[in-house]
């Protein structure tokens, strides 16, 4: 598996497992129902930021990771990330691969810090990693999130400062 | 005073003071030198969302007010909102008229609460308000806003249940 910088044929692969995971509706508070050139502009995230891909051997799209600046003007020194990983290939640490490439990027860019804006609390896995990644809970919005099994949970807002 | 729905006639005195406090940097992180179609892609919300204006006697626009979902989807019933206030009418009570303002419209549209996702905590007056209707800060990112006088200082997540 290689991360590498996402392009334009990536998108068809990207927007079929963001489709999945937006529907399940388990981990993000995006629309449902976008089409491909939406999902582009919501996800394939462009300079100052970066999108990328995790690819298999095979050369199959596995996972995405969009990180940036959380903020534009006096937050740009704080970058902010976000990750899908194809449900038919989680369990291959495809989410810590990209985490870690998150940071490497965030900290050679020269942000100060990442942050998490809206992590589900139910999403345990996402939030154990993050927390072994070095990220804290700083606070949870309490119910900020329509759970379709657990109904309204929170959203932990998760930090590191590097 | 009143405070009415924005219109495309309130643009250019919302600009002015919109450029006016961004450039003072002391309480947000939008980009300067926007122009006004900028300012008013960024700040004059739509459905759902919606932007008002205060206007005083003489029919001059004294400061503005945006609110709306926190975010899309799974997260929308929790509000968000932001509010400027001319410099030259600050003191007036006008911040607190149109936070009230914002918090009767998002309660009458069934909004679940309200979250501001980055107050400045340096911005006494506002921190201060917001906690007077009735917000409590739930975490405070450190150094996360480049202020000009005091260096990197902290934003304040807050939050009220409705």
């Amino acid at each position: 598996m290689i991360i590498r910088d996402a392009n334009d044929e990536d998108l068809p692969a990207t927007a079929r497992f963001f489709r999945t995971i937006v529907a399940a509706g388990e981990t993000y508070a995006y629309p449902e129902d976008l089409d491909d050139r939406e999902i582009a502009d919501l996800w394939m995230e462009r300079p100052p930021g970066r999108c990328v891909v995790a690819v298999g051997d095979d050369g199959i799209v596995l996972g995405s990771a969009k990180m940036g600046p959380n903020r534009p003007g006096r937050g740009a020194h704080i970058a902010t990330a976000s990750f899908m990983v194809d449900p038919a290939a989680q369990g291959r640490g495809i989410g810590r691969a990209l985490g870690l490439e998150a940071l490497r990027w965030a900290r050679e860019r020269g942000f100060h810090g990442m942050q998490f804006n809206a992590v589900v609390e139910t999403n345990a896995a996402a939030v154990h990693l993050w927390q072994r990644l070095g990220f804290a809970i700083m606070t949870t919005i309490p119910e900020a999130f329509e759970h379709p099994q657990h109904g309204r949970v929170g959203l932990h807002v998760m930090y590191q400062r590097f």
